[in-house]
């Protein structure tokens, strides 16, 4: 029998074909690594909450024009940082006691450099006259990794409302 | 002066790399397919449920349990296929008159096999005594490419409440 030849073509195949292994193997742990600095930009955002620290609340956005947020309250959307920022400004204008924020069902999903995820984030919060309020918000983040950093590019937070009756529930009841 | 050899090495880097360079060309491409594709999945929806096809309308969710919505209505969530479609079987049972929808404000953004999108989805309705509504809903969608087709795996459905008065605003008035 003859022995097969080492051609070009074979080393070429070789050298490229075990560089895309070597990548495939370093981008899971990287995804690993991305889904854990998304956990922690959650968990920052509901500490910075409790302490009505808008600064760090609005660090984990898109800077500019980038963020597109559907907020549980109206007007209908709110477009760019600037935008938003007022957005929570106002929040926390309404309720000017103590507040907190309990993170829950979070579960997050990336794919290269975007990533999505959906959570539950029950705020307590006290208004002005001292009546205490809890409300379950629905929040489904879409994220960017810009610059090497996560943020959140689309937000959407919502209560559901019944139809029938016009009514909201504060609570997300499941 | 000695000329540069025509090593091995270099043979090397120029083949991978100008396969690399033709990939993202092709990706470029195929970018702008997936887009359109995605928003002619939201517009099959809109007439689909104009039909009240909730065969066609459940056709562009991805199967199974990977799936998951935050619906406009109680309760907070639905994980699954099988859940989503009772969710759109109560709803039309709830308006069973005419219907139509307009999809406006879509903006989808492709990233290779991952895209989100948000728009407004604006709904005529007719409940069973003749009632007519109009409902604004504010959509967000994540989509995954799953065997060569665009499918919806997480969608979040609103409108916005008011937090002072308890009121939603059904129109989501801008």
């Amino acid at each position: 029998m003859k022995k097969p030849a080492l051609t070009l073509a074979s080393l070429l195949f070789v050298f490229c074909t075990s560089g895309a292994l070597l990548q495939l193997r370093a981008q899971a742990s990287a995804a690993a690594d991305d889904k854990k600095q998304i956990e922690d930009l959650e968990q920052r955002f509901a500490t910075a909450f409790g302490a009505k620290d808008i600064n760090t609340i609005m660090s984990g956005y898109a800077p500019g024009k980038a963020l597109f947020v559907f907020d549980v309250t109206p007007p209908r959307q709110y477009v760019g940082w600037d935008a938003y920022k007022r957005d929570w400004e106002s929040f926390f204008a309404q309720f000017q006691g103590p507040a907190s924020l309990t993170l829950s069902e979070l579960s997050v999903t990336v794919v290269g450099t975007v990533a999505y995820s959906h959570s539950i984030q029950t705020g307590h919060l006290t208004a002005k006259d001292g009546t205490r309020t809890t409300l379950a918000v629905r929040t489904t983040d879409v994220y960017r990794k810009i610059g090497g950093k996560w943020l959140i590019v689309e937000e959407h937070n919502s209560v559901p409302v019944d139809l029938a009756t016009g009514q909201p529930d504060l609570l997300s009841k499941p």
